[in-house]
């Protein structure tokens, strides 16, 4: 079997109201999870401003450095929306009135109620691929690696659950998590040694504290399945060895 | 009175677990907000993995970019953390064990529990001034304008608590909200207007559906305060105008 190759992918939230602390972005969570499922990693987010320059330049740089790269934010009716417009600026693109999106918003709105300000939502570059947007019609659209998707989570959510079959998958990222209830101090030799004999995995030590009881739970992560069974056993013996059983898994809510 | 400066700022978020979905981040909505209480505008945040290469390089960007760079993440006592080796790098400064650092996790420990992994949380770069951690002791530092804070979100919080009376704060941003219960796309001509005859003004719409009921929130955020009062008026007409009463704020939960 060939090594599955791998897929990178990047997000850009574009939105004042996320950097002036106005709207908590529930997006990068979801993506971040959804992407790891399906064998894209996430490599890089990135939450900027509404202003041109700003969005022009960072989607040329994503562009050129992930396999795909997926922005929330900027694609309504309003006049602070400029992620499509922008998008057609950082790849040359017309803006242009698509007759596909025109026609799902006509189809979406009763009689009379598409206004002008609805059809800018139909203002995408020219040859973009649509993205279907099951919950309001308005589609998101593809350029060349950029998937430029709605805000609103739900909407956001429903873009992306309709797209990721035709995203190129690589080489899925498999993670097992052993938990301990002691502080991650008293692993730390322990586990670089685990990581040092690792190299090809990830391994992560994420402290918490939960109604009094210190913890830590410890999460590897990597392509091979074989040599996480093995390293995660490893894990588990750091833990045995300092008297501590380990808890597979995260612990449960108390 | 002379026009206060505008005072920037930039987050970096460290962590693999951040991008692979594991770990929701709460430290972005809850900074934003809070820099924004005291002056300074946070213009962009970057999540970024674990590589000490992108580590170095966001750091050295973002600090050339920024009046401030808040980072979080990376600094507890494991293999894994390695945010102060990076700023170190990227400042070129040594690595040291500081003794006020170890003084203030030799008064936390109990006698016997100051292990050498802990004493990895006393490892900072040298020159640093150091952001006390009221909640576990290990602190946080501040190399030139990088103040570098924890990722677990009641440690950073009681840090930026700590040191916000420090920071340089400069024109602050206030806001007024002005909520209508009708799509966006109805008002979007007349809040254009709005914004084009203030263009001082960042006015952002955000539209929400709750409880079945679609409705906007229109949200006008400037450092002058008598022409913020003078376009939110008139975004209210905007509504009364088209027959809906504005309800000041966000709409209350349901």
């Amino acid at each position: 079997m060939q090594t599955p190759e791998t897929v990178t992918a990047s997000l850009v939230i574009i939105g004042n109201e996320i950097l002036s602390g106005r709207t908590q972005d529930k997006n990068l969570g979801w993506l971040a999870a959804n992407l790891t499922e399906i064998g894209v990693q996430m490599r890089e987010a990135k939450v900027i401003p509404d202003i041109e320059e700003v969005i022009v330049s960072t989607l040329r740089d994503h562009s050129s450095r992930f396999d795909y790269v997926f922005t929330t934010g900027g694609i309504g009716p309003t006049h602070d929306d400029i992620t499509a417009r922008c998008v057609a600026l950082a790849f040359e693109r017309d803006l242009i009135r698509d007759p596909r999106a025109v026609a799902l918003l006509e189809n979406h709105y009763p009689t009379g109620e598409l206004t002008e300000a609805r059809l800018k939502m139909a203002e995408i570059p020219a040859g973009a691929e649509l993205i279907d947007n099951p919950v309001s019609a308005a589609p998101g659209f593809i350029v060349g690696n950029v998937y430029v998707m709605a805000g609103v989570p739900r909407i956001m959510q429903a873009m992306f659950d309709g797209l990721k079959a035709g995203l190129r998958s690589g080489a899925k990222v498999h993670s097992v998590t052993v938990t301990a209830t002691i502080g991650e101090s008293f692993m730390a030799k322990g586990l670089e040694a685990v990581q040092n004999a690792h190299p090809g995995l990830d391994i992560g030590s994420y402290p918490f504290y939960r109604s009094g009881q210190v913890g830590s739970s410890i999460v590897l992560r990597g392509t091979d399945q074989d040599e996480l069974k093995v390293a995660a056993e490893k894990v588990r013996d750091v833990m045995r060895g300092l008297g501590v059983e380990p808890i597979e898994g995260e612990l449960p809510p108390a």
